[in-house]
């Protein structure tokens, strides 16, 4: 595996991590179609723990299936491959070596009667899976917010002494939060900061919205005359605010939409400087055909192609 | 013991798993009178533990006795017999070897005030009793799910570890739940969605009804055009939502009823390619010659004779 | 010490227990004055902690002192003295190998405010006390009740593997019980159910009256047609509902009152096949000289000579 | 180190320490002034941390040096001191071996919201500043009570393995305890007896009135006819309850008050066979001077001198 | 590193620890300008954490890195740096030795629902960055006091026995606390004698107003006739409330202000005989050049010559 000198710059960033987390995070970067350019794109698949199997995998039934999914991020040339423990179990053989795998540590679902997780499972599970990193999701508003980080903690500590990658969603929710808050400006880049203030080595945040929610944060945007009017700008202030760039950060677009709606995402996420995209739902519940074509577009741009 | 090349090929599917565990799913799957087809029946006794001794064990006196249940699946020809800690320590050294046993960890009963489990047993407990498995209950959608989860997560990867296999019944019920729900049959694949999702070998589900509970499920169920109108159908439908077939999972039936209602049970089971039966108060309440005469018809249904 | 055929046969219905529980059971079934029957009478003293000194031993006030129930026990040829960690630290020189002793685990007061109680004491202190057998407080129908199964489960595998016997005092109440249900007939043969299914050795409960509680229960009752119209035959079936008579099952008559009704409760359970009584307040309340004339009629019940 | 007669027969009462656990509680009976006697005054400052630096130390400004509290220990001649762990590190290494310690392990303060305490400190930080015992509170009647004890029940298990004497501080309050309740006289008793049965070796509470909580007990008391007329009299009753004094109990007064009512309240517990006064405002709020002569007076009334 | 005679009698108040302990406050008070005088100017940055970055960081874009915080620290000759997780994993590389850290170990954010911290790092994080000392906020007034305590201790005393100092923000929030008591005169003194009872070995307050919350306090004061009228006079009565001055103090002065206004609260604490001075968003807002030069001013102030 060759490391570019680009992803030993980012690698440079990491400057308290051992070497098995470091050549885990190389892993990631020098895999798939972008590797050693210093950007990814991940496949992440926990939807049918998250919503359940039919809503899922209806649309594109071959997907009911643990494989398809591996195979997908191989063949499309992507960077690594997020699930659940029993999803990644189930071709954990056949495809060992072939692609970077997250082990998604927590998890909710649709029934769940608080903004909670459930941690489903271990560092160790991790390791024995021959993961490259674990994966973890924290609610920054929620009443259980300061639980998750706790939760978090351990895990990342853990990981992190094992040699592992550690990549955070933090998707804001719960507690006072209004539903535009979830994707307002402020609201994400403080929660990118949070992730990067706990350590995480990958940041997992939404695209944000031009929406600001808190009144003091509000003053704040305008004192520091903040630009944050097109989408890429406001890619470019969640980096600032992920450790002025020293962070990986991988953005999401949210439920299943047009091409050309995720290919605008993707160039404004390039443009603003942000790390790549993480991307479920929109490739495979397409047709595997369409799913890859779109991929091959989408690492164009991350390449500056397109 | 010989492990036909159907069980082998069934094992293959398990391909993060240790031998010891592959050991003991090939144990339970290369015993009594299915082995080797890839089939399963398996009795489970643990009403006494949730129902009380009288209602379980009153309508066919002799199962007051622990020794009763072992001979029963003995002289069945079953795959597994499955108890609690106290019922498998009563015959564990009698019946050593004679049949693989599932230890169930955690346990309900009829006077609980929450939709909870009491953990119950260890896989230590496992272990020195010579289990080839460790049963483990979720409620999905009840408050206390998410807590249940990750009390089966610690559970499984030990047992995992320790070379045991892991079977588990996926109960919906409780949190905002209807009654109609509880076997709809969005909510049993979901409910195998998960189990799978979580790491179980082995899957146990309530055989589904035609309704549909969650509205968003619904739509996915119409937009795909899945069929369910039959329950073969939809027992079909819940090996594809459990990793499309990958792993095994086994029916119940419910409450006592006729044995031609029974029968029908296991015709659809077998016909929607489910991997089994777990049939409980239908057996050891009725008396012994009866239940063994009416075993060895599901039996040969499960070999395609009936 | 000389273990008796009767008693082999005991130990032998032990299944899955090693040496060195076995010898803890064998302890306490051979030694005083119904060693080798197969029968026990215990004493136990946890009231100075559950209802305050004053109520315990204010009517016979030489029961202030540890040293005095001890030395009862062994005068009296008791099986077995059980207490708090407290009162038997008092004595554990003295008195080193002169009686069985069993460490009551948890205890509760008289000022709880809940259904509960709290664990008192290790395994190791049992073991540095040189105790025969831990015991320990269920509360079958209290919200409670999960808990406390679960805490007794974790000490219970503890004590088992350090090769000591466990008692396991099953009291209904809290949660929906009514007063009545405490000691009804279905409640008292289901708690004792749950102590055996729970893995105790030797299961405490007390003596059942003719009424039924839970109205599913009692449709079980009436199409079993099972007799409970004698207390003798409430014992039975007690004994049947504790693995069909595997289990040592021990009866406690309650409160304070007069002899011939305590002779009474004696005769029964010898006659219904129980394995012994536990008699505390009835015995250390009494002047010494009449407490030992009692309980040496007990006995003579027990060995069936009166 | 000298140990008298009468201190080798206090230390035979406790039948199941070790070795290190009895040399700590001879160390504290052989310290002071009242060495070899039996009896003891302690001196405990934690009412820095309960009630804040300005309510406990502004009458005597002296005392608000940690030192302060060492050293009138040691010139009074008492058998050991007993404080919080910033306290005790403050001094630990000038007055190592000059007086035995003991480490109050838990504390509440006058903002608590509940009737509990917080664990501010563990056994190893007792055995590492050199303490002869551990100090520990339970509030016997409040909502928190049970899981007090179990805190305490681990603490003490380990202070006991490790060679220390544990000290209980047993101060009824909360739940449905009327005021005066908190020093009723069957409260009192009932709580001495809670705190042997817990197995303490040193047991602390507050001198008790005439009056009587429970209704219960007060049947109790006078079916039995205690005479709990006179403080010497209830002192004696509290001794009985405390395992017909194998234990020993040390008095609080409670708040500052005149000298003349201490000195009755010592002259009580002397006359009653209490083993000594735990004794802290009303000495380190006085001037030093003017303490060390209250304590002198003290000191010989427990020798029965005055 | 010369180790000053001021800083050799400040160590030997700390009796209790041990030599690494001692060294890394040696490290904190013989570092940068102030080395070897005895005081000390430290700078905390977990704004990002408990404000979101916006707030803190968009009036001095630059202090987005964490790197600046660092070198503004090294090049402003302060004593120590302080921050979370992340923002020294960002650094610990690049800044190895240049100046001591301390690892914030919980944190709160400003959407928290209750008056609660989450633990956000673990003492053995603190040893592999290389920090000096660990931090941690108490609130002693909340909820939630009794737990912070406790989460305190175990971090304590695991520190301690690693060799790190420990640093303890003591916070007065919540419960039935006024907003004028979280600065009150009172509550200030109390809150620095709970973190030296509990053990700190530096303790950070704010700087107290005149006002007295508690009335029973209040009766204290005025009968001790404590001058509590000038801010330096209750700079030093806080000393004196953190055992007597054996204990290092360091004061903040709370949200942005004039630097005229820093500069007098830096002369009280001078005055008062307080350790020094915690300064975080006065410094990093300002512009680089102008935050130097008032640290510069404030130093010279410490050293006496201002």
């Amino acid at each position: 595996m060759k490391v570019s000198k680009t992803v030993k710059a980012i690698l440079a960033q990491y400057e308290s991590d051992n070497p098995g987390t470091k050549a885990n995070l190389a892993r990631m970067l020098s895999t798939g179609k972008l590797a050693g350019t210093g950007k990814m794109v991940i496949l992440p698949v926990d939807q049918g723990f998250e919503h359940g199997p039919a809503r899922s995998f209806a649309p594109n039934p071959a997907a009911y299936d643990p494989h398809y999914h591996f195979q997908l991020a191989i063949d499309a040339g992507l960077n690594a491959y997020a699930s659940t423990l029993g999803m990644l179990e189930a071709g954990a053989d056949t495809f060992a070596g072939q692609i970077p795998t997250i082990l998604k540590m927590n998890s909710s679902n649709s029934w769940a009667t608080t903004k909670d997780q459930s941690v489903t499972a271990s560092v160790d599970d991790a390791i024995r899976l021959g993961c490259a990193a674990v994966g973890f999701t924290i609610y920054p508003c929620s009443d259980q917010a300061l639980d998750l980080f706790e939760e978090f903690t351990m895990i990342a500590e853990e990981a992190k002494a094992k040699g592992l990658a550690v990549v955070l969603w933090s998707y804001p929710r719960g507690g006072e939060l209004s539903k535009a808050g979830e994707t307002a400006m402020d609201v994400c880049a403080y929660s990118a900061h949070l992730a990067a203030s706990l350590g995480a080595h990958v940041i997992k945040v939404k695209l944000p919205s031009e929406h600001l929610e808190q009144p003091e944060a509000r003053k704040a945007y305008e004192a520091g005359k903040i630009d944050i009017s097109t989408q890429a700008k406001r890619v470019a202030h969640v980096m600032q605010s992920s450790f002025n760039g020293r962070r990986l950060v991988v953005f999401s677009g949210g439920a299943t939409k047009g091409t050309d709606s995720v290919y605008q995402d993707a160039r404004d996420i390039y443009a603003g400087g942000g790390s790549g995209f993480i991307i479920g739902r929109n490739t495979f519940q397409r047709p595997r055909e369409e799913a890859i074509a779109m991929l091959s577009n989408i690492i164009d741009i991350f390449k500056g192609k397109a």
